[in-house]
């Protein structure tokens, strides 16, 4: 069978020159790129393909960093807590961290950028109470004895945390460390534009720029032993600087402090509910990345050149769910896709012209190396993912890393040219056209679209065992037959009529965490609305703590509408008799379920009907409120199963039983995805075995099928 | 061999006078009392015994409750929440609750005394926008749509609610419900002090008023099929009245609200960390209990009778441990015996001539049954009740129920005989001196010596699963060589050197909760002194989620000290390396521990030495603080392997590894209790199997022994 063409992106480097041409052959590319690490070789300069260049906006350029040390990023950092043993203490600053990576800074008033906060009574130590000395890098506080105390201080990157795990992964020797420069700092910025100029003129072979990325890393710092010490995806803790919290003083009006990053070293991460300012502070760094992007953007094109985003590294601040990305004039966005959710962080940008995914594994020597199983990974990889593309497709794949070690295992080679014919397949089929979609579904938080798809992330797509059960909903919705939109608590309040639009809202993650929501539950205009959106027939499904917040009597603030309580202690003397398991359409397609972490200490109250509990702990229960019906679930991780049980929650919680027979699979182990506009149905195995279903078709009428394992079919609809 | 006599009190009945005879015998018994729904005979008023009897301060004279219905006792009560739908909602006051047994007292005026609350803002509604419906015991409220309100109301209680579960309990049929009069109420007041006499009088016979118990029932509530709806062993909700409150209102200067009692329908239970206004409402009750409990034992004295007040049923404003106790005058003091932790509740009260434990089982048809095993219960109960009885004894046994019952079952009989002199021969080895402790011990929690050894208590010792791995610590500690003390937040304030005189503070239970202590951890006085005691050597055991409240950046206030903290998902973006168990003295005896329900999401901090992790949650961690030491637990049930874990941790954390092997059992299942003052120890065997050990004395010897089913040996201490 000839194979099709395009799509595809795929790496090169010096020593893999031949082997270049014959990939893009053998998987159809389109376009090559150079990585982190390697270089564009200069046969391929003419090649029929597009050529990426990765530009590193922030680094690759020591001279001009270290001429300009007053313009090198920096990030706030705080110590550990340290307990005064009498009234003076002293804490070496640097202690737990990377040496090579931060240099305290120094040059910039420390009275005023750093902070020094007892921790005992939560009060800054005034200016006059503590000293820095630099040579021994400690700070001496005259202090209260027995209170804990802490350190916020500012601290230059000198060497990119990325371009250190780089290294540190793939045990580069010798290599000197890039340091990073903060493009939005005046003469940076000015010199930033001249460079991009430079490097679009001794590189006319380049036809796409690919930034990485733009201007701030996300939070990543090494310990001591250059072990990975605090990663946040998410954090804006190394987007700042002096100058930057000078400006966002004068927009905001009211005066920085240190603790508005630092959050008591909690470096407001998205677990935390966000503080006015901490919201101020994202808002005003989307604002002034975007108008230093818009220039970059602007430059590339005027040279003829496309521009396309990495959503990784310096991403912080470009948020592109946000409003201010779509200003940004993109032509692409390329992100990393580790699962189904991550894929959706791509795919679902507005704004751009094109997405492409990065599929894994990376080509590099943690997994191509011996007892590796590149095609495992591979493998799974695209069959977790394609749930998603098929909901949403991205407009492109690629891969990135070293050539030269994927080579070495042909199998790969083979199976990734397969991947590529079938993802050129399915976007023919679907692109242009939305998917049917069952329901319309909302997931409730405080961050809203800010973090589509990406709520319950630490480090991407990451395990975390405080988070699988959570996470797990999200990636089930990712490829599911659903509109699914993120909202916040602000929305709300913000236009109330939003829930009118919504059949099921769902609400999941710990008890006072901005993943449920604390102590907006004590706000009455949400709990209003909520409550009301539910009483006039609204679905709603809570999964761990939801509406958690000790608050008049309530754990749960929706326990009259969930028909749970957890037990904190305060009602062990209610007597609590509602304990029987039912039957239930939710789970007709399980046994057993996989609740994940699970949850303790729920129970049901009076009414509510109890589906799973487990040594008298709830860990299912369905209940009525109103006209509109709730289901609690104490965690569910992803699978193919609990992804099963949540599409009949969200179905029955919205009173829709009769249309499960709708684009249906009797086996959840398969999918089925139908794109009405061109007439178009597909039906997908996500496991790597044979399996057996009965296919429904929209109409109600169905068929047997056997699919091969991870197989996907390509049907019309008839008329 | 001849049996010993004295020290023992059984019941009796009007069908049971022969065998009452023989029983006296054959258990040595030297007391002989009536309980509830049984006679004392004629036949027996003349015995060489002491004779009780039961008095019912509160109930049993219904004609002049039913004369006198303002002077009927009275409860707080709060109905459900209720969701409104629109801008009127009605609330029928009663349902869920037992409609023989509460009526809801209209006599007084209900909007001074009622409430009703809007849960969703936490504010009263004011009174003029709800009215009561007494025909249909309905509440109508003005509204706001989607807001939830309750009604705090105040009921009369038509049927005494252990009168009703003894009814129950035992089926009696067509029984008159016996009216609960307030006692603290001017008329009832003046009646009762006339009605005792007359009892008195009209019981010649009579040597010792059991009070059953004074004026104020714990909580304790049905529901409509007659189930046990709600219950606090140390409840004060059924201690109110507008008389009362009136009192109390002039007395502390502030106006009385339900609120204060209602507590968002917690009713202020144990796990409440306690409010001002609780605190000074139970204070107020300890002085007004006090003052007519006086006035009733000072009557009895006259007439030549010993008082002897139950520690049950109408025990609530008693507090045997609080300084009002003492002034009461009383001569004895009889509870019933759950476990070691109940018998300290007995045993430990100061101010009366002797204490009672009433051992179980009681003789009531639930165990005095067809397929029921009375003599394992009784085995069980003693050999519980026993480690405590010999760190501090009481000074009788007894037993209550029905003979007639306990008669069917010869070898009940028999053991009980044998515990009798078993109780004996300890009392007199024991009695008059203080046992040898390793070490003193405090609890520190709310509430201090006001719920010692009740501390985890819901309904006296029974098993709650939310429970049961804390009150293992308080149970363990019951039997244990130590002096245990408990003390309270306050009481630091009050006297930071309280401390001096501890080697080991405890804190166990969950985060927020009055155990634990909850905010009493952002106050810098109390997190000085207690890392100030550590620091300077003291020992620190903290079990569950000890000082957990979130706080500037730690969920374990403690958490430096502890060297663990708990995951809340804020700090999932700290890489956590600490994870290797070690071997530790603590362990020695153990090979894998029992954490009961354990916790999830402990993690450890750098430096601090995990004993024990299961799937990266620690469960066991030790640290160093300063010169002390910590040990962390997620929970221990009572077990006698957890008792000794808890025996090494408390020597460990104080520096004692060395003080092991004196007065001590190699085997776990093996005491050893030393009572140096009349040169006696004793080596008992805790369990029902045959047991070796290695006893080590006081100055290190040792010898082998092997040790019978509940066995119990007395030695001489050589000099």
């Amino acid at each position: 069978m000839e194979r099709s063409k395009g799509l595809v992106t795929i790496p090169t480097d010096l020593d893999v020159v031949q082997e270049t041409m014959e990939l893009i052959k053998k998987w159809g590319a389109d376009a090559i790129r150079d990585c982190d690490g390697t270089d564009f070789p200069d046969e391929l300069k003419g090649i029929q393909a597009e050529i990426y260049s990765t530009y590193y906006t922030t680094r690759k350029d020591n001279a001009w960093a270290q001429a300009n040390p007053d313009e090198i990023q920096q990030m706030y950092l705080m110590t550990p807590f340290y307990t005064a043993e009498s009234d003076i203490l002293e804490i070496r600053i640097m202690k737990g961290l990377y040496p090579d990576m931060l240099t305290p800074n120094i040059r910039d008033d420390i009275k005023r950028w750093w902070e020094v906060i007892d921790r005992t009574t939560g009060e800054s130590v005034p200016a006059d109470q503590w000293e820095y000395n630099e040579a021994q890098q400690r700070v001496t506080i005259t202090t209260v004895p027995f209170h804990e105390y802490t350190v916020s201080f500012l601290a230059y990157i000198m060497w990119d945390p990325v371009h250190m795990y780089n290294a540190v992964t793939n045990s580069w020797e010798g290599v000197e460390h890039q340091i990073t420069f903060d493009v939005r700092q005046p003469k940076t910025h000015e010199y930033t534009l001249k460079r991009l100029k430079t490097f679009i003129e001794e590189h006319p072979y380049v036809n796409v720029l690919r930034f990485t990325t733009f201007f701030h890393q996300f939070t990543l710092i090494f310990d001591e032993l250059a072990r990975e010490k605090y990663v946040d995806w998410y954090g804006y803790s190394a987007s700042v600087s002096p100058y930057i919290l000078e400006q966002f003083e004068k927009e905001v009006g009211y005066k920085f402090r240190a603790e508005y990053i630092i959050d008591q070293g909690y470096y407001n991460n998205q677990y935390r509910i966000p503080s006015k300012e901490y919201k101020d502070f994202q808002a005003f760094q989307r604002q002034e990345v975007a108008k230093i992007v818009k220039e970059m953007v602007d430059i590339t094109h005027e040279y003829g050149k496309k521009t396309m985003m990495f959503l990784g590294d310096h991403w912080i601040g470009t948020e592109p769910f946000m409003e201010e990305f779509k200003t940004l004039g993109l032509d692409a966005v390329v992100g990393s896709v580790g699962n189904g959710s991550t894929l959706r962080l791509i795919s679902d940008i507005e704004g751009v012209k094109y997405t492409e995914g990065r599929l894994l594994p990376y080509f590099f020597p943690d997994v191509f190396c011996e007892g590796g199983d590149p095609v495992k990974e591979a493998k799974y990889n695209w069959v977790t993912a394609r749930r998603a593309i098929l909901r949403k497709p991205i407009d492109r794949i690629g891969y990135g890393g070293y050539l030269k070690l994927a080579l070495k295992f042909p199998e790969f080679i083979e199976y990734v040219g397969q991947v590529c014919d079938e993802f050129r397949t399915l976007y023919e089929n679907v692109k242009g056209t939305t998917p049917y979609c069952a329901k319309k579904v909302a997931v409730l938080n405080c961050w809203g679209k800010m973090r589509a798809w990406g709520c319950h992330m630490v480090h991407h797509a990451l395990y975390q065992k405080q988070n699988y059960s959570y996470a797990g909903i999200i990636e089930s919705l990712s490829g599911a037959p659903f509109d699914v939109s993120f909202i916040s608590f602000q929305d709300i309040l913000d236009e109330p009529s939003i829930l009118d639009h919504i059949d099921v809202l769902i609400n999941v993650g710990d008890a006072d965490t901005a993943h449920t929501g604390g102590e907006w539950w004590a706000n009455p205009r949400i709990i209003e609305a909520v409550r009301r959106f539910v009483y006039n027939g609204g679905g709603i499904i809570g999964v761990g703590e939801p509406s958690g917040h000790q608050y008049q009597g309530h754990f749960f603030q929706l326990a009259q509408v969930f028909g749970v309580e957890e037990e904190r202690g305060f009602t062990l003397g209610y007597d609590k008799y509602n304990w029987e398991e039912h039957r239930h359409f939710i789970l007709e397609d399980t046994d057993t379920v996989d609740f994940g972490e699970g949850k303790k200490n729920i129970y049901a109250l009076e009414g509510a009907t109890v589906l799973v509990q487990r040594e008298k702990e709830v860990q299912m229960a369905v209940n009525e409120f109103g006209r509109g019906r709730s289901v609690y679930i104490s965690g569910l991780p992803y699978s193919f199963e609990n992804s099963r049980i949540l599409y009949r929650c969200i179905l029955w919680s919205c009173h829709s039983e009769k249309e499960l027979n709708k684009w249906f699979s009797t086996n959840y182990n398969v999918d089925v995805h139908a794109y009405p506009k061109n007439n178009k149905y597909c039906v997908v195995n996500n496991t790597d075995k044979l399996q057996r279903t009965v296919i429904y078709r929209g109409d109600g009428s169905s068929f047997d099928i056997e699919m091969e394992p991870n197989g996907i079919v390509w049907y019309a609809i008839e008329e």
